[in-house]
């Protein structure tokens, strides 16, 4: 964050319906999964050479990549290995969650490698850190730190969402009156206190929506230590100035996520073939209000 | 289920330490993770001969496929369609939540298509139901249901898990007095209830762990037309003559599902060369277990 001046993360959502022109005659030939996925890999690299330079890091969504099956997991790996050769950290957002085993399995294939494996190393997908449901509990999330601090990734676990639906669980009033949310950021507090780094800052990393600002505060004093990824800014309708409780422990306290705001920025003007210059200045425009506010 | 006189579920979890060996001979050449991927495809191919028969379903574990990466992926494509033609459901155990436009996604990806795409249609993976984390509430849920609907296809919501850690806060005492895991069964049950096959059973399941048949009563009281998959069995713990009262709404009412019980159940013999057979029989022996069970 330092070294780049920046807490934006640029999330990639390769919608189909919305590519740029330059990625959708980039799909070539094959099958339909195979010309969508070579059009969102274009998608996503048109996006992280305009947008990355304002950027700390990316975010793919995963789902998008999913969807479109082998050739969509492959287009996923040439994007992480295309944001980080232009020095961004790559956060795939994949809100994992499952029994301890299994849990160990998706780290591996997330951040570590499969070392165990009679066919020599399996590397994964190489992402630097990856998004957790906690819901499952304690044991989980140990599991998932224990692949993830030895590779010196990280863990960013869901609090409290930017979506509407997060008032029916986690809003859930808890037997001694605080929210189910509370409950949560205490266990992420909890779980980063034995992963500072020199920055003071924890390994496992706490998702709180953008969308519920006046909660910041009390999340700040929950996990005073834990570093805060704001998605929902833009599109789903968080407004980044309000977010300065997050930066109390400095720039990188709080992590601003943009996706749809930045990739589909060149509505306004109304122009496609400007995508990739509408992209930078609104990813510009991003950092610098959160630059200026976390500086404050 | 009554076609097959099965509620058994065959939980593919290929772990490549304990691959049989027809299917570690499998591997072929290539990278490590190509190997690994025909021996996990094998794997799971001899799996579902072996101990299918017995079963009404299978449950891959997506975590050991995708932390393969695209060859992972396209195993898992293949273990789709094997199991498939062999008569089989196939539940895709991915545990997926995310917000609602995104949750959308992820469905057309693992049971419907992507038809807005621009390269033409784009078919998913093509299971028949998959798991769902519900923390993020009903807006997501919502999302998926407007796309397993309409497929045919059916979703799997965690309620309360087999692993000790859902204590932490699937069993969290609300305000009300009330477990956390009431207030999702609550959810699923209301979900469910527009969603009624000509069973009498919703097209919306619940994962409810074996290892804890207490609560198994309560839950049924809860949901009393939601299909129960209910894992842990063996490995984990569970017994399966525990699981009366999930049979209540009949024999589809609760899918019994067990993975490392069936593919390790050579262990006990001691000669792997044997552990198809063993698998088999393995399976009959659980299969005819919770039938006669549910017959009581």
């Amino acid at each position: 964050v330092a070294r780049r001046s920046s807490q934006l993360v640029l999330g990639l959502d390769p919608d189909l319906t919305a590519l740029w022109p330059a990625a959708e005659s980039a799909a070539g030939d094959g099958s339909p999964a195979q010309r969508a996925a070579a059009a969102v890999r274009e998608q996503c690299r048109l996006l992280i050479d305009a947008a990355g330079p304002a950027c700390v890091a990316v975010k793919p969504q995963v789902a998008f990549f999913e969807r479109l099956g082998a050739p969509g997991w492959a287009a996923l790996e040439a994007t992480v290995a295309h944001a980080q050769a232009a020095g961004l950290i790559v956060l795939a957002d994949v809100k994992r969650g499952d029994v301890p085993h299994v849990a160990g399995v998706y780290a591996q294939g997330l951040v570590g490698k499969a070392s165990e494996s009679p066919f020599g190393e399996i590397r994964g997908l190489g992402a630097d850190a990856f998004t957790v449901n906690p819901l499952m509990g304690r044991d989980v999330l140990d599991a998932l730190v224990q692949v993830t601090r030895p590779a010196g990734a990280g863990i960013f676990v869901l609090v409290r969402t930017s979506n509407p639906g997060a008032a029916d669980v986690e809003d859930l009033e808890l037997a001694g009156g605080a929210p189910l949310w509370e409950r949560l950021a205490a266990i992420v507090d909890r779980l980063g206190a034995s992963g500072l780094g020199e920055s003071g800052l924890a390994d496992v990393g706490a998702v709180t929506g953008a969308t519920e600002p006046q909660h910041l505060a009390r999340m700040r004093e929950l996990m005073p230590r834990t570093p805060f990824l704001l998605p929902g800014v833009g599109a789903q309708g968080g407004e980044v100035e309000a977010l300065a409780p997050a930066f109390a422990p400095g720039h990188a306290g709080g992590l601003v996520s943009a996706s749809r705001s930045i990739a589909n920025a060149y509505e306004v003007a109304g122009d496609p073939l400007a995508a990739p210059q509408a992209a930078a200045a609104e990813a510009e425009r991003l950092r610098e209000i959160a630059w200026t506010l976390a500086s404050a």
